[in-house]
C-alpha cells in the first residue's frame, strides 16, 4: 500500500480562523491514483516544527504533500523551512522568476514577491495556472498553497507524477438502525472480511437515528460479497436500506 | 504559554468521507481558556499509530484532546488505545455502567453498548448528557465523542478543569491591496512587534483581490498598538480599510 501524509501548515488553520478544505479534496484525489492518505497534521508557521514534521514524515509515508505558507510575506516560511529540512540551500529559481515576470508587470515585481521564486536547490517546480508563482517538489515531498483553488490546480499538474498502487474501492449501506443494536453481527462480518475495512457512523436525520457502515478494499469481489452480508445483516432488523451515506446531522 | 494538540481518531476524516467540524470549535474554546492549540493530528483507527501519536503527544503538550473512536462498534478503539499508551488495564467502570443503565431499557443495553463503559483503570468520566455514554480524563488526556453535538456537551462539563495560561486576544485589520504590494512594510511592523504574532491572509471578494491581516498576542496593549500601526500602513496604500476579516472566497 503506498500512502501519504499531508501537512497543513499555518496558524490561521490552528486558531479555528480557516476551516481547512484541503485534507478531503487531496484525500479523494490520492485515492484516485490508489495512495492512502495515512495521516494530517495540521502545525504552526514555526520553523523548529515545521522542520520536524517534514523530516519525520518523508521518512515515514511515501509521499508527503504540504499545504500553506509559500506566499510573499513574512509568515510564509514553508520554502525556507524545506531546505532546511533537506539540508540545501534556497536560491532565486531562474524558471520560478521567469513564470513571475510573465504575470506580473516590471513595477508590481518587487522583492516581497520575487520572494515567491525563492526555491530549494534540486528542487522540481509545480505550476500555478491561477496566479504564477509555483510550488515545487522535492524528492518525495510535494509543496503546494494553501488557497484550495490554486492548490487544486498545483495538484492536477503533478498527479500524473504520482506512483499509486491498488485503488481502494467503497460500498456504503446505510439503515434506521442504532450502532449499539447491530455491533454484535457487524463485528462478525468485520472479522470474517480480513482484507475489508468496515467503518461505522452514527447519523441523525429527520430526527431519526441511524448508521452508515463504509466498506473499503482493493478487492472488489471481497467488497461485493461483505457489502452483499451487511445489507442482509441490515435487513435482519429493519425493512429499509439504502446503498447511500445518510450523513450525520 | 500553555499548549495542547488535538487528535482526531478516525479513518471516516483521512478518507475524506467526514468533514472535520471539531478543530474550530475546540480552537476558540482553547483560547478562551488561555490555552494554545499547538498541533492537529488526523491518524486512522489503527493501534499502533494511535498509541504511539498518544504517548508522543502526552508528553510533548500539556493537554491532549481525543476525538472519536469511543462507541459501541469494533472501529471504536479509541480507549482500548489509551489504556496502552498509558500501561493500565481497561475494565467495566461501575459509574459508566450505571449511566448506560439509565439512559437505555434493560433490553437494550446489550453487550456491544456495554463496551461504552469500559475505561482505563484510574481514568475520571467526562459526562455525556446528549446520549450517555462517556469519554473520560486520564492525566492530561482527555477522550471525547466524535460527533460533534456530543462532543461540545462534553467539553463544557470538563472546561473548569483546564488550567489556561493568559488568553490570546486578535486584532483585525483588512483592505483591498494584495499581500505582494504591503508584504514589505508588514514585515517591518512585524519585526517592531516581537510579542504579537501577525498572520497575513489573501482573500477574493466580489472579484476584488484583498488581504486581511490578524494580530494575536496576550499583551493587548501591543496589541492596539500594531493594529493602529497596520492600520496606517494599509492606509498609505488605500482609503478603505476595514477592523473585520474578509473571508477568502
Amino acid at each position: 500500500m503506498i500512502n501519504a501524509c499531508l501537512l497543513i501548515i499555518g496558524n490561521e488553520i490552528l486558531s479555528g480562523r480557516t476551516q481547512d478544505k484541503n485534507l478531503a479534496w487531496i484525500a479523494a484525489q490520492l485515492n484516485e491514483t490508489g495512495i492512502k492518505l495515512a495521516e494530517v497534521r495540521v502545525i504552526p508557521d514555526v520553523e523548529a516544527t515545521v522542520v520536524g514534521a517534514l523530516n519525520e514524515c518523508r521518512k515515514n509515508f511515501n509521499y508527503v504533500f504540504t499545504t500553506g505558507g509559500i506566499g510573499p510575506t513574512h509568515d510564509d516560511i514553508t520554502s525556507a523551512c524545506v531546505a532546511k529540512a533537506f539540508g540545501v540551500a534556497i536560491e532565486r529559481n531562474a524558471e520560478a522568476e521567469a513564470l513571475l515576470e510573465k504575470h506580473y508587470t516590471r513595477e508590481q515585481l518587487n522583492e516581497a514577491r520575487l520572494k515567491m521564486a525563492e526555491i530549494p536547490v534540486g528542487a522540481s517546480l509545480i505550476y500555478n495556472p491561477v496566479s504564477a508563482a509555483p510550488g515545487f517538489r522535492i524528492e518525495n515531498v510535494f509543496v503546494m498553497a494553501g488557497v484550495p483553488r490554486i492548490m487544486q490546480a498545483m495538484f492536477d499538474g503533478i498527479k500524473n507524477e504520482l506512483k499509486g498502487g491498488e485503488k481502494t474501492h467503497s460500498r456504503t449501506v446505510a439503515a434506521y438502525v442504532t450502532e449499539g443494536v447491530i455491533a454484535a453481527e457487524l463485528t462478525a462480518i468485520a472479522e470474517h472480511f480480513a482484507n475489508v475495512d468496515i467503518g461505522s457512523y452514527p447519523f441523525i436525520r429527520n430526527q431519526r437515528l441511524g448508521t452508515t457502515l463504509i466498506a473499503r478494499s482493493t478487492d472488489t469481489a471481497a467488497l461485493d460479497l461483505a457489502q452483499a452480508e451487511l445489507k442482509k445483516m441490515l435487513l435482519s432488523f429493519t425493512d429499509e436500506v439504502v446503498d447511500e451515506d445518510l450523513a450525520s446531522a
